[in-house]
């Protein structure tokens, strides 16, 4: 087993990333580092670069932090020959990522952007099934309650939280991953809180008659799915990706093991010494906040 | 002489492209396509698909029409197999640009992003100084009255016009060429005037102590320096470029030849069946939109 350092145990380190590690015959959890959180039996740290200096033994870094700082963390990490994990979106600016490939590529260590999304079960037999076929439309609909998923969190409304792209990330590595062909964007409208940084809800348009509605004010029933049209029949994933049915037929459905599969991944790239660097879905995004029309709708609040 | 068609008659073709082009030995303007605008002398079309099926003589298309349209006279162009040169900002996301550089690659035709700032004069020399000292402060100034230099053009304050950021990703065309280490974005204000979906200003700071100035409301004189710190003594680029300092002794300057140069690196691009795609301007424009603070100012009118 391969002893590996968790930073930032938050919501979405408790939930996936512990026990995904937990789980796993290749992963140790051996360290934290959190201003608060930690995990029982583990060795906990608040400070990252005393963690880099006394565990030295420790190869691999997972950063599950928000985006804005996660750059600092990595770009030490790499520095001190570690291999490096990012959690979606991989960093606050495109460039910045880019940054950090050079680096880990310089220093010989790996880097992973994960995509959680794209593990979900129905997403690589949808992708096998839309390799040969025409494409004629796509819709996404990628609505949940940001209280619920992202509760009392406050940096995904500060400049670089993405606001509704955190999620809608999910969906945009999803079809970068299926689609048979590029698309870009052609006009959007954001729906920016007046008194918030980042669009609580988004319409998209892209070429190739792709459209999506991202909504962080859905209560009740949360809506995480995708539509397929093709000349040849119609996939649709539900669940994000955990549901795949091709002309109304269930294909793939099954437990969640969208981290596991995340570590299962990080731990072949540490071995082949390899990197996965994808922005794709990140570009989408940076592309929307550039493109987008801005519209200010009513104040959040948690 | 290389036929060549101009995409575009407003007021950078007339002012920049249309001397340029014959000026040159390598090119013979030999149609214009406008819905308005035209050149003495020369053919010129309302209609873009009907130059590109009237004129099949013409190899190399140049576009300087407003960044959201420009897609898809570029996809036209390099699907009729013509070689293709884009005014910048390159388009209006990100994505499109990308996959115009796919398109053209498998299509066999050169593709080029022009930057004309990182041909002023003060440039070459600058990046050459750089090149092998240690910078510890970049200061950009880059004030302009949009009034004067885009006079009606509402297209720079709408979605995709970038506001600000059109001049000032000739500022960033001109750090990314000459500065000898990358840069990512840390933090920005951007200044959305009320009835605006652009920034009219913005201020920024990036890593390694680089920050910059823009803003477009500036009347009297105009302001395009870049001063960049080293320990070994200061760089300064007045003028947009065109004029060079070292440790405050002049060391570069002359007649603007930016766009002659362009077209000069043009001709290049197609003799050698080559392309040059360079998004990392844009991408910092890219980041400052996903990352910056949205303030709102005074509404602007032309």
């Amino acid at each position: 087993m391969t002893a590996i350092c968790l930073v930032g145990i938050g919501k979405i380190a408790v939930d996936q990333h512990v026990p995904a590690i937990g789980g796993s015959a290749d992963w140790e959890l051996a360290a934290t580092v959190s201003r608060a959180g930690s995990v029982d039996g583990v060795q906990s740290f608040t400070d990252f670069d005393q963690m880099l200096s006394e565990r030295p033994d420790i190869p691999v870094i997972s950063l599950c932090l928000p985006p804005v700082p996660r750059y600092d963390y990595a770009a030490k990490a790499i520095a001190a020959g570690r291999h490096v994990m990012l959690e979606k979106p991989p960093g606050a600016t495109l460039a910045e990522v880019y940054a950090l490939a050079d680096m880990a590529h310089a220093a010989g260590v790996s880097l992973y952007t994960t995509w959680h999304s794209r593990m979900a079960k129905g997403v690589a037999p949808a992708k096998a099934w839309l390799a040969d076929k025409t494409v004629t439309g796509v819709h996404i609909c990628w609505k949940e309650d940001v209280r619920r998923w992202h509760p009392g969190q406050d940096w995904v409304f500060a400049p670089g939280g993405m606001g509704v792209f955190d999620p809608g990330s999910n969906a945009l590595s999803i079809i970068t991953e299926i689609l048979p062909m590029p698309i870009h964007l052609r006009s959007a409208e954001l729906f920016f809180p007046e008194n918030r940084d980042t669009p609580i809800a988004a319409h998209m348009q892209w070429t190739q008659n792709v459209t999506g509605d991202f909504d962080w004010r859905q209560e009740g029933p949360q809506s995480w799915d995708i539509t397929v049209e093709t000349t040849t029949g119609t996939l649709s994933l539900h669940d994000g990706g955990a549901r795949l049915l091709i002309d109304g037929n269930e294909v793939a459905a099954g437990a969640d093991r969208e981290y596991p599969a995340l570590y299962d991944r990080m731990a072949e790239l540490v071995k082949t010494n390899a990197s996965e660097v994808d922005l794709s879905p990140m570009l989408h995004v940076a592309d929307a906040l550039t493109l987008g029309k801005r519209n200010v709708v009513a104040a959040f609040h948690f």
